[in-house]
């Protein structure tokens, strides 16, 4: 399909003055079309259609939703296309955006699932009793209804996964919202390739055109804009921490409030325990490398530091790991701008006193082809507690190991932490018993804890929380990934005294969906 | 037991140089003894208190913490001092005060019975598939953890259920956070004897001593200062829109932001449909008058408008209404600063050129016992429409009866009201069905729907949704009352890959606890 390179607006699409280009990271090429920047008032015209949409959207049943989200998910199976382009745009391998689009149309089909299911909406019944004294009681029943149009931000990094047709996307169609989606400039093109997926498949199962809108815009304006409008009534967003801080600010300055949920950088903290260092250290630092040099170092869940005691084995563990990282082929990041960004953090890495560097990929970096090295880097606890600027994330294939001179040393830096999507300990069972204080201690900081594994690579299913304590994401009570995204674009509502008639169907006495309920206090599929 | 005047900080009584004194609104007669205003060295002491107890209180059991709960009920439940103190406080019938004792009472029940039963945490495990391919999948499993220390605003308006041992400390309290709670002004006597038995019953349940602090304050820089404090993780309160949103606001500009749990006013219309009208005009006026002047209009569900269709039925509404508001006694006030507010809404909306005041009570207001008289009011929808300033909550015993010349006249004031906590609909089977465009407008406004019943009485139980969007709230994802307030106060954590041994008892594969989980996507209570 030629790309048109325009602003989709409830089915319309529409051109303005300015217009960008994408560009291939693995060759410094601009790509064609020119794609279109959208003005404010094609903000406003979207989230008009995305209202007007909601209205007929959210009448539609759990199983005509679903169709429409299995139809974008079967689309998006078979077009290689969009596997093609997303990888001209990011530099990403096929194969890795191969598994991304598996795991994009799996996000779109266990969502449909969930909301043929229905159980999700958390429906509670408390029935009448008139004869109750001093008053009687009413009849009243609760479920989660959708919020309304909403905005969302894609990501850079899951061209596929993380961006039109991703998790936040498919969780907001799921709960009944219509969609006003910002592409990530980076992949302009794989971005109108999806949206016109959704678009078709809006059609072709009966959707207003206006429950999916794309934008492109570069200006940060145009965001604050989508965030600012009156219709809006909650935003997703994976990205930096300053660009997820600034749309947080903008909402929370509307006349009326509403939810981000922005998931941003994190640290990921990696520590390991004595026992652990000393019977399997060569194996963790391989396995660190791989899980640092993943994707060239660009997921949320990248583990920036690593932790242990000094000692023999900690430097055994570092001599296996520099070996390693030396190996590691540098590769390409998704566009310059992430490049430039990686290479002054390591710098700025580098320059601290107390800091030294380990190992570097020995390959040199291709400039035309946005390359970097990997970069292990070490320095003792009581440097790290005392430089505030080795904190923050470096965006890519980096980390540091931190050696510490006592376990409290090690909990002392845990209790610094802010917060993390996650937070993984190497260690044997023994070693866990032994460190219940700094288990105890990471509980508060993060979203997820990991038992000898590596923090990428985030599980789609009901129990993953990919979320964590600010600055890891605006709201640690949500996740982006798993089932319960969906909780996300959905509020609660209350019945009270309502005729079986005018009841939804979740909330009918006779449980027509057959979904779980809590009815009187008691948790039940199925009356009688 | 004499009233000491202090602050009490992990259980220690404390000073200051700065005292206040209570009023009996029904006599304007200062109270003793005086109280001493936290100051914000203080505020800092009790957050402190309250972090380093939290360690502690969440290590502790369902069951202890349930005994905790238990043990402020059963002491509550028999306490009269802490009545007799609240009518003084507050000038609220003794029989009101028991009841709303019994309400206290019953929430801190509840949700020790919620903690005990322990399926609230919301637990869900997904096992490993080693053989699974591309990659392995990890043994994930997700549940609620308490978010920390958390500040707590007490209301005026329910000197018992929504104040120091009220609904927001018992469901912070039953996640395991600890609590800070700032004092309303108004009852620092019912306060302090309520502080007492919290104090005592962690005492004798073997409660960390931090776990609860009181702070009186009058001061807007001290409550700002509870939100602001590095380690205060959540907020509560309930009180005016100006007062909830001056916390979001702060909470929402902290280096790191943390939710607000804010229930703030509302308006609550109540829609009178044609064949209600026709059948039962009388019987709703009564219960209009009951509603509106019941606890001298202080409730957050009061209903500030009345809508309905122009018409002889309507005519003859208003005209019951008005005999009923006529003969409706003055009542006393909480403190003369909500009767002088209350005062000056009723002016500001008799002053608006198309208002008419269809009745007053009779009988003139006492100022000595701020006393207030109930009040009718009446316009037609195109004023209302014109008239931002008939839109304002007006505090007490008043309502505005606005008649609507069509369907599509009640649906455009319906499509333009703010978010309320509630909307009521009086009507036929058939007017239900008549109106579900009005029903679908009134939806996504609201927090609760009621049909021929009247707001005011919120019932606690577990389909409860006391909440509503912005600026009923400021987060319409949440409900103050009813078992479901537990969930503010707690964030979901994932375990991946962890051993057994190390798992909290809800996520363990025997499930110690019994309690509902979703294993592998189905709901199961019990494995095997």
């Amino acid at each position: 399909m030629p790309l048109n390179g325009l602003n989709l607006i409830g089915g319309r699409t529409l051109e303005s003055g300015k217009t960008f280009r994408a560009v291939n990271p693995a060759t410094s090429q601009h790509l064609e079309p020119p794609f279109h920047e959208a003005t404010l008032d094609q903000v406003d015209q979207a989230m008009k259609q995305a209202e007007a949409a909601f209205v007929e959207y959210r009448a539609k049943s759990p199983k005509e939703r679903a169709a429409f989200l299995e139809a974008i998910a079967a689309a998006i199976s078979t077009n290689d296309e969009l596997v093609d382009r997303a990888g001209q745009e990011s530099g990403l391998p096929q194969a890795r955006l191969q598994g991304e689009r598996g795991r994009t149309v799996g996000q779109l089909r266990m969502f449909a699932k969930l909301i043929e299911d229905g159980s999700w909406v958390d429906a509670r019944i408390d029935h009448a009793d008139p004869a109750r004294k001093p008053v009687p009681k009413p009849d009243t029943r609760r479920m989660l209804i959708p919020l309304g149009p909403v905005a969302i931000f894609a990501a850079s990094n899951f061209p596929l996964a993380f961006s039109i047709a991703g998790g936040d996307t498919a969780s907001a169609l799921a709960a009944g919202c219509t969609v006003v989606l910002k592409t990530h400039p980076g992949h302009p093109g794989a971005s109108e390739l999806a949206a016109a997926i959704i678009a078709q498949a809006a059609a072709s199962t009966g959707m207003p055109a206006g429950v999916f809108s794309m934008l492109h815009a570069r200006d940060y304006a145009i965001a604050i804009a989508l965030v600012k409008h009156p219709l809006c009534r909650a935003v997703g967003f994976t990205g930096s921490l300053k660009g997820g801080r600034a749309l947080f600010d903008a909402a929370a300055s509307r006349p009326d409030p509403i939810p981000v949920y922005a998931e941003m950088g994190s640290f990921n903290p990696v520590f390991i325990l004595p026992g652990a260092m000393a019977e399997r250290g060569k194996q963790i630092a391989e396995g660190l490398k791989a899980s640092v040099t993943m994707g060239t170092g660009q997921f949320c869940t990248n583990p920036g530091v690593v932790l242990g005691l000094e000692g023999d084995s900690s430097r055994a563990f570092l001599e296996h790991a520099a070996a390693s990282f030396v190996e590691a082929p540098p590769a390409t990041m998704l566009y310059s701008g992430l490049r430039d960004s990686y290479e002054a953090g390591a710098a700025r890495v580098k320059k601290v006193a107390g800091v030294r560097v380990v190992a570097e990929s020995k390959t040199p970096a291709s400039a035309a082809q946005t390359q970097v090295g990997a970069k292990l880097f070490a320095t003792d606890a009581k440097t790290f507690l005392s430089q505030p600027s080795l904190h923050e994330e470096v965006f890519g294939p980096a980390t540091i190991f931190v050696s510490g001179s006592s376990t409290e040393e090690l909990e002392k830096i845990a209790a610094g932490l802010e917060g993390n999507l996650t937070a993984t300990l190497h260690g044997t069972e023994k070693d866990l018993q032994d460190h219940r204080k700094l288990v105890a201690i990471l509980e508060r900081k993060v979203g997820r804890l990991l038992f000898n594994g590596f923090p990428t690579g985030v599980e789609v299913c009901p129990s993953m929380q990919h979320g964590g304590p600010y600055p890891a994401t605006t709201d640690s009570r949500t996740t982006s990934v798993g089932t319960a995204a969906i909780d996300r674009f959905a509020r609660p509502i209350c019945y009270q005294d309502f005729p079986q008639a005018a009841l939804p169907d979740e909330l009918k006495d006779a449980n027509p969906r057959g979904i779980w309920r809590i009815v009187d206090g008691q948790r039940k599929q199925r009356e009688g």
